[in-house]
């Protein structure tokens, strides 16, 4: 049963994992993905090639230390890498389905909440009732703090990292050019691009564009490619500058892996986050009574997700008598500091989840 | 000649005037426009049907009393509302021209020194020979700043007002993507939808969308809107958040009264803008030995064209000893606080051309 009412008869929940599960089923902590994110955090994307989204942060002796720990990552519900959503066969309660017929646009709206719910399931299928962390950031910080409100018998450490508590006017504003542009693409053909073949890849690049724009400081542009050309001089009108140049290989490479159908599931999932509203609008009557331990990141050049936004959540948690510790980091990097080689971050984070786990009783 | 090498054989500027000249031609406010602007600074607009864009502004008893000035506005080279741009005949030296066969995406690429040049023009044909003040915001505030580097004999005072001296990395990102959006749309043609009669009207409203997420800040924002929904509540799925239908209405009106090729050629000028590059970075030799009164006016939220930005510019001034104030005005507005009912704002600007009309010796 979804937040909106309708029922999905079957959810798939494509994971991967990474490092090894202790006897007493105790080490797992659960990555939460962004909002174009995957399950492939920490080895080779099966698509573009590249390698994991947090490879950075997950591996052996990296501050999430998969000799340490048993990772789990898995694709969100609505997502587009092998979990249940938009692009995935329609299934049909009592009916045999028909692989030519995919979700596409008919896929029921989720929730933030729906998508941990899924998760919930997968790690009780996994044998492990209670995670030893939680940790994600952007929409991932999101699924942090929904499970921490939701199962806080299942969570002993959270690590909500560069979130906000509800989505603002104007990420919900941001988040609307992009479907707008999605829309707007001919090939969109009322989400039944998939009937043809086309995708709306122009429509969805312009999206992931100006999305981009938000995950980078002004500073961070600046540095990058201030008002450098490519190739040429400002005589040459036809020349692009460096960051057009930049924001169009975003928008292109994007296209390859992602679903427009999707992007458009997800973003709505993140513009109806408001946590606050499930408890009468009492942030701090949804961590009532926990005895989870909470570390709240933030990055100062964040503008998607400003401190504030973080500072708000430990403030509602301070209000619950929560384990609370909230670390600003330093940074010029704007939002994607969180996927970044950012040592302050990572020394934290690994501090912290080291100073979790002589708590919890797990093995160094 | 334009600043691309190209020649246009003819060039047309619509303006508009309010008051009166005064008999020794010495009383004349020329007003420049922003991106989308037009000459229509405070009248009843043609297309629209909506009182003028400045008109909080300008009128009798206003802060540009036209009691006591003379104000002259015209639309700018590349614009759409009358001057010679994309949607004007191509005109061609020698043959005559087929009122059939529009510029488009033929019109060459023009620069703010451009739009400015054609200003002189304007200005010399109406027989005045020294403006007493040139006044805008935004881009309006870069043809100020053009107008005292270029013209300084011409210019008594200058009041560049939410602007900045260069596009920076963001500024070029944000407006890439309104382009992008254009190009995605399939009426657009390659710039040549004026043959078919379809306009790329989609692309044009995501466009106009994401620039005007830039003009408010995220206190107006949340201010306006918040996480209100129209006429539901989140339990409805399909409904929409109230800053969502804004966006939406604030794209399709636009899409009545601009042209996509217009939008193309403006934002391309903005883009281009660095004035310090024409005096080989150095901004304070674009003002040596200056004699205009400059007022410099940014608005606290304005995360378009952020305070630092003006005071850069004060800088530059400074360092040309040139006669220059510069207010910061405390505003939650955004860079929209120039449009607005802003006291404070119009105390200033009334306050300085008081007292530079003193010191030119102007009847009050």
């Amino acid at each position: 049963m979804l937040d909106c009412g309708s029922s999905l008869s079957r959810v798939a929940i494509a994971y991967r994992t990474y490092g090894t599960l202790n006897a007493a089923r105790s080490n797992a902590i659960l990555i939460c993905h962004a909002l174009t994110g995957d399950q492939y955090v920490a080895e080779r994307h099966p698509v573009t090639g590249k390698g994991g989204w947090w490879d950075v942060v997950v591996g052996p002796g990296l501050p999430i230390d998969t000799d340490r720990y048993f990772v789990i990552s898995s694709n969100v519900l609505g997502g587009c890498m092998g979990s249940t959503g938009p692009r995935t066969v329609m299934t049909q309660a009592g009916r045999d389905d028909d692989p030519a017929v995919l979700w596409g646009t008919d896929f029921p709206p989720v929730t933030i909440r729906d998508m941990v719910r899924a998760q919930k399931r997968l790690v009780e299928q996994l044998g492990i009732a209670r995670l030893f962390a939680v940790v994600g950031g952007s929409m991932g910080g999101m699924q942090v703090l929904q499970w921490a409100a939701s199962y806080p018998e299942s969570v002993f450490a959270a690590v909500p990292i560069a979130t906000a508590p509800y989505h603002s006017a104007q990420n919900i504003a941001f988040n609307e050019v992009g479907r707008q542009s999605i829309f707007a693409d001919a090939d969109w053909q009322q989400g039944r691009y998939w009937q043809s073949g086309a995708i709306p890849a122009r429509g969805l690049a312009v999206a992931r564009m100006v999305a981009h724009i938000t995950y980078l400081s002004e500073e961070a542009l600046t540095r990058k490619f201030g008002r450098r050309m490519r190739g040429g001089s400002l005589a040459v009108f036809n020349d692009m500058f460096e960051v057009e140049s930049y924001l169009q290989h975003q928008g292109s490479t994007f296209v390859r892996r992602f679903d427009a159908n999707s992007y458009l599931t997800i973003t709505r999932a993140c513009d109806w986050f408001d946590l606050a509203a499930e408890y009468d609008g009492n942030l701090s009557a949804a961590f009532a009574g926990t005895r989870t331990r909470f570390c709240l990141i933030s990055f100062t050049s964040d503008w998607l997700y400003p401190t504030a936004e973080s500072r708000a959540v430990a403030r509602a948690l301070n209000g619950a008598g929560a384990n609370v510790s909230f670390v600003e980091i330093a940074s010029d990097k704007g939002h994607d500091a969180f996927l970044l080689d950012e040592p302050d971050f990572h020394r934290t984070l690994a501090g912290f989840l080291g100073g979790c786990a002589e708590h919890a009783g797990l093995a160094a």
